[in-house]
């Protein structure tokens, strides 16, 4: 692969930050790596790791000269993000962000963005439980999707730039407009997650089973919910507060649908409970055979015998 | 391991009878399995498979002589299997059962039950998505737990004999009463289940995102719930009718909180949101620190440089 940029600056170090220098690094994508982040412990641990060439606590400092940034920030971080790099951009410039709404990164953002640069709003649906910059790692975004959420007026070269960048890392690039982002993102990943911090809070108060009850026999079925309510705290929130309108709607859906499911389970009817329960285990197919998830039961987890 | 009891029973050849059948004879548990089922066709392929000494479709004439009958059927078949099997028991028998609910399953079974065998309802918090006879395998229950729900005047012999049948099968061997069994496994296993099928469904429903969609994009989150949601649905419909109080009473508490955290989200109370989100991490710690799960992010599903 050759250098497609000559500087990338990459403003957060989290999860998403560190595996794109991982494999910046790796797939040979740009000449010099700059890493910027506020909190001088999270820079001092992104240089023991050895994640790019120049390190910094100015996001200012950090895009003079460089012809592609990412910002890879809690979404309610993008205003004060674009109002500090906005005076020292270089013409010319790509700038991306990998945020999981895009409707409002767009407004915090784009208002700040000198007309000289290429502002490209974009979404990469990768990531794990995991955070900060020992969660990063090198081909997270392989075979992964990119949404890009491209404004009116963006120029096609720019555009065809930053889908080669992200093609480069393996990803598969799709387009769409920002509002449909947000309401595809607020039921396969926003209202999943909202349901898992959820029902994990619901267990964590209940008087009559204990909390050692409910992490003893986990593994008949709640386990699964703590994995996604133990992503980030700063980004969930703030992916909460940035996506509100799609995010309600769904939660909206959801609570009718298990009040339909409630009164089911309450009076007995036993045809409308089977009905749900069969349709559902056919999406569970497509996403197999569309090579979205293992097939393998218990997402593959090891069986005892299996360790043997 | 030596022979526990001569001739084993297993009424029901699902994924749990399929996975006892491989253990008991792996470990030599019994000199003789007898397999029953209703279906013929499921019979046949338990045959195929060799789980068994002797078939029949008749649960009556399969507990002739067995001194442990374990009955693995959808809960709700519990009361038939017993009327069933009533008559042609052995004198000193055990019989076990191994479903999901336990306050119904008793009320089902107890009434039927010959004073001269001892009737002592077990549920191994063991399993996968995956259902039918195809779906055992060996080791299912090592390291799992098996929670006993005694009634009153257990035979203590009887149950110790049980006890060990477990253990040998590798199982953790709990006791408690099967009210508050019924309130544990309606959160953590019945709860999370209803939750993951609804949210299935409600994606599916959508006029604003499509199925296809939803598919495609479902590693951002949706994807941990279709597991859940590809359960057998017979034994999760006749799970929801027969414990209904404790399951009604977790959705009412799961509802109120989702109610809070939708007003939270609605007036843009970061601080609440925070909080939750925050609280949810630690649970998720104790529960891998207990070994209940894999530490490893997306509980270990491989990434695409992985497999290269």
């Amino acid at each position: 692969m050759s250098v497609q940029f000559d500087r990338i600056a990459l403003i957060g170090i989290g999860l998403i930050g560190s595996s794109l220098a991982y494999d910046i690094r790796r797939l040979g994508l740009a000449r010099e790596i700059v890493v910027a982040t506020r909190s001088a412990d999270t820079l001092k641990r992104a240089e023991e790791l050895g994640l790019g060439d120049r390190y910094t606590t100015s996001s200012q400092d950090a895009v003079k000269d460089a012809d592609l940034v990412i910002v890879s920030v809690p979404v309610g971080a993008s205003e004060s993000v674009a109002k500090e790099i906005a005076g020292s951009l270089k013409p010319g410039a790509v700038v991306t962000d990998v945020g999981s709404t895009k409707a409002s990164v767009i407004a915090q953002m784009l208002p700040h963005m000198p007309d000289n640069v290429h502002f490209i709003p974009g979404h990469p649906l990768a990531g794990t439980e995991k955070s900060g910059p020992d969660a990063g790692f090198p081909g997270l975004f392989e075979g992964r999707w990119c949404i890009f959420t491209p404004v009116a007026g963006t120029d096609e070269v720019a555009l065809k730039r930053l889908r080669s960048f992200w093609e480069a890392l393996g990803s598969k690039v799709d387009e769409m407009d920002a509002e449909h982002h947000d309401k595809v993102l607020a039921i396969v990943s926003h209202l999943p997650h909202i349901i898992a911090y959820n029902i994990v809070g619901t267990a964590d108060d209940l008087e009559t089973v204990t909390e050692s009850e409910v992490i003893k026999y986990s593994a008949s079925g709640f386990r699964d919910f703590t994995r996604l309510a133990a992503s980030d705290p700063t980004m969930w929130r703030d992916v909460c507060l940035h996506n509100r309108d799609a995010i309600l709607e769904m939660l909206a859906r959801f609570s009718e649908d298990l009040a339909y499911l409630q009164r089911a389970i309450r009076w007995g009817e036993g045809d409308k409970i089977f009905e749900l329960f069969t349709r559902t285990r056919a999406i569970r197919r497509s996403i197999v055979q569309a090579g979205q998830d293992v097939d393998a039961p218990d997402f593959g987890r090891p069986h005892a015998l299996d360790k043997k």
